[in-house]
């Protein structure tokens, strides 16, 4: 961690147990990139013929690292692969600085693991604006590559955290054919986001076998209803990235299979939601249900007004029921809304309908339902069909104070 | 006040001396329509003659004053005319009962007035989503219509306040053809400022004549140069409105002259700035000035980007010369950038360029310069010549007391 920030309220009871994904090794070190007495760096090193997909932030300022992951995405390679990730800086904005940093990553990882340079994927999250001191990094290689193992998970995920306060991993089993095929991930995340395109930094891993292109397209249609959907302060970072690696070490072939992507999704959704668990500051975890839209799209763009709106996040951190400022958040979405036709839950209470408060809506009732820690905020547009969920958490003290003197 | 807040320290030292407007006269009364111990009812009566011009809220939840507003406005009338405001509760997501309290208020008071229905214009703020007490104004119209007087603008300006800690008045004389001509106007507004075609209420005086058409589209133009260019939250009132009136009897014609547009500007921007001087909370006055971009639009897109941005608002509270999420701000604002175009000055201090921070650049300078209450945040994107000016306040511990626990 940044600061001996306290664990979120919102935690989990414990990191789960990742099961090894067959065909992936980890290891962790601490490179002194910024922080002290802590592991800053992790390695991921996957078995030759492992598929590679991506997903990036659309941010027109992205990090060096990011735009070279996009360079080398979706190219079906037989060779092997790693993933290198430092915590502490994010090597964004470090102009042609910032490119060659990574190229000596990626060049010395080469040398020491054998993986070809287009195979080497790497990550930077922290500061922006300053030098990444990757010699810190290359120091570290040789006892990165003779630490490698397969049971490295939990480390790795806690190596790449910056003001998160807990490491944030997920699993899921499915069965194909009668063989057994997993999917690990972890994940960090805290404040910065927004995702648009991904999330933070996101490395998931599954022995299954899986067409390079499917899995770039199944990728990007989940990110689409699970970290796409996620807001903790709708700033969006400059250095998401999902990386999904499939290693087919299982040797069950996994493209196009409903259940594998029913997993996968639950794996993504389950990693999505933690990050907001550990959004900075947050005492309130919000899901916001969007029906009755003109088009799932507008659903999407009034969920995540209503998720980003300053006014709403610390009505909730306050344990107000203040349903009128869901009112102004849809109002001001910029999608089709009528006044007349929309309703309002907390819950299952129905706090407004037909323009107006519920008649039976009881002020005490609304109160009570927001002392809950997990809150379901409802909202039916009486227009269409289209539908959204989005997830956030609320505004508080906390927030400013991680964000009013901090840099990573 | 709704709270006893304490004054913002970004404050004018006074309430400005407003001239007299030939044509119009004041009154407030204590109606009790939420707030106890003060005034929260104001009319305005304006002479025979008199043009009005208006521009409201976007919002698509907007309040039934607006909606009543909206209909009315723009037809041209030899009749006098009344606006009418209350504080304290907003009238909106009221339901067909919203609409019925305005028109009992309208109606009511061109009784006592014998001002035609068609000519008042109402609008009220405050509290969401309750029934407008409409009686407790009702029956303080007479009291009302008895004391109306020509200098009764300071009382007006504080009669309609909510979260705001001062009253927001400016005004502006200017000579044409030998004749001066005064404009005088004031303002409310605080929180739930992120104005869509206006802000918050509104409502500038000026003796001189005016054509209607002339009005409304140089009220228009002018709205988008200061009141559009305003934010304290990104979220957007459901009442946001703006009326100009021009009683003319000044028997000047300002219709497209420019030193009277340039005044009306002027008392325009005073207010809209101080709009931002009290946003809830706020310890900083921050300018953004964007210029390089490749259009205006794009510009005020980048400025408004920054101005929104929690993690901007909150370095700022910190004193925190982070410029990495000014970069982040404009990666993600949707509008072209060039990473390695891109510089940023604060205040007069080069900060970064070239894709970096710049070799001058020392963080002790620009820890410095953020210590000042009034700062200047120019980014130039290198790429074109739009160019936008936006303003706006930091985020800071006090707009979470404000909201965490407030309903105006």
């Amino acid at each position: 961690m940044a600061q001996n920030l306290p664990v979120s309220p919102l935690a989990p009871a414990a990191f789960p147990d990742l099961p090894v994904i067959s065909g992936v090794r980890f290891s962790t070190c601490a490179a002194g990139v910024k922080y002290q007495g802590r592991d800053d760096v992790m390695l991921a090193v996957l078995a030759p013929g492992t598929a590679i997909a991506g997903v990036f932030t659309k941010s027109q300022t992205r990090a060096a690292p990011v735009l070279d992951c996009q360079k080398k995405i979706g190219t079906p390679s037989d060779a092997g692969a790693a993933i290198l990730v430092n915590s502490g800086n994010a090597n964004a904005f470090t102009g042609h600085l910032g490119q060659s940093s990574v190229q000596e990553i990626v060049d010395s990882l080469s040398t020491v693991t054998g993986v070809p340079a287009q195979r080497i994927f790497t990550s930077s999250t922290g500061v922006i604006g300053e030098p990444l001191p990757h010699d810190r990094i290359v120091a570290k290689l040789d006892e990165l590559n003779d630490a490698l193992s397969d049971t490295g998970a939990q480390a790795a995920a806690s190596a790449i955290m910056t003001t998160d306060t807990f490491p944030k991993g997920a699993a899921r089993q499915v069965t194909i054919d009668g063989t057994p095929v997993s999917i690990a991930g972890f994940a960090k995340g805290s404040g910065m986001i927004a995702p648009d395109m991904a999330t933070m930094l996101v490395y998931i891993f599954t022995d299954a076998r899986v067409e390079q292109g499917a899995l770039q397209s199944t990728l990007g249609a989940l990110s689409d209803q699970t970290f796409n959907c996620i807001t903790v302060d709708s700033d969006t970072s400059t250095s998401d990235s999902l990386l999904l690696c499939a290693t087919g070490a299982s040797g069950v072939d996994a493209t196009g299979n409903p259940a594998f992507r029913d997993a996968l999704h639950a794996v993504m959704l389950d990693l999505a939601q933690q990050v907001v668990r550990d959004g900075e500051g947050a005492t309130k975890f919000v899901e916001i249900r969007v029906t009755g839209a003109t088009s799932d799209r507008d659903a999407k763009t009034h969920g995540l007004a209503i998720a980003n709106s300053p006014l709403v996040k610390t009505a909730i951190a306050g344990e107000d029921p203040n349903w009128g400022r869901v009112v102004m958040a849809i109002g001001k979405s910029g999608a089709p809304a009528d006044r007349d036709t929309l309703s309002i839950r907390f819950g299952d209470i129905l706090v407004a309908e037909n323009g107006w408060v519920c008649p039976d809506y009881r002020e005490d009732d609304g109160a009570a339902y927001m002392k809950q820690q997990d809150l379901v905020l409802a909202v039916d547009l009486g227009m269409g069909d289209g539908t959204a969920t989005v997830w956030t958490c609320d505004l508080t003290h906390g927030y400013i104070e991680i964000n009013a003197d901090y840099r990573s």
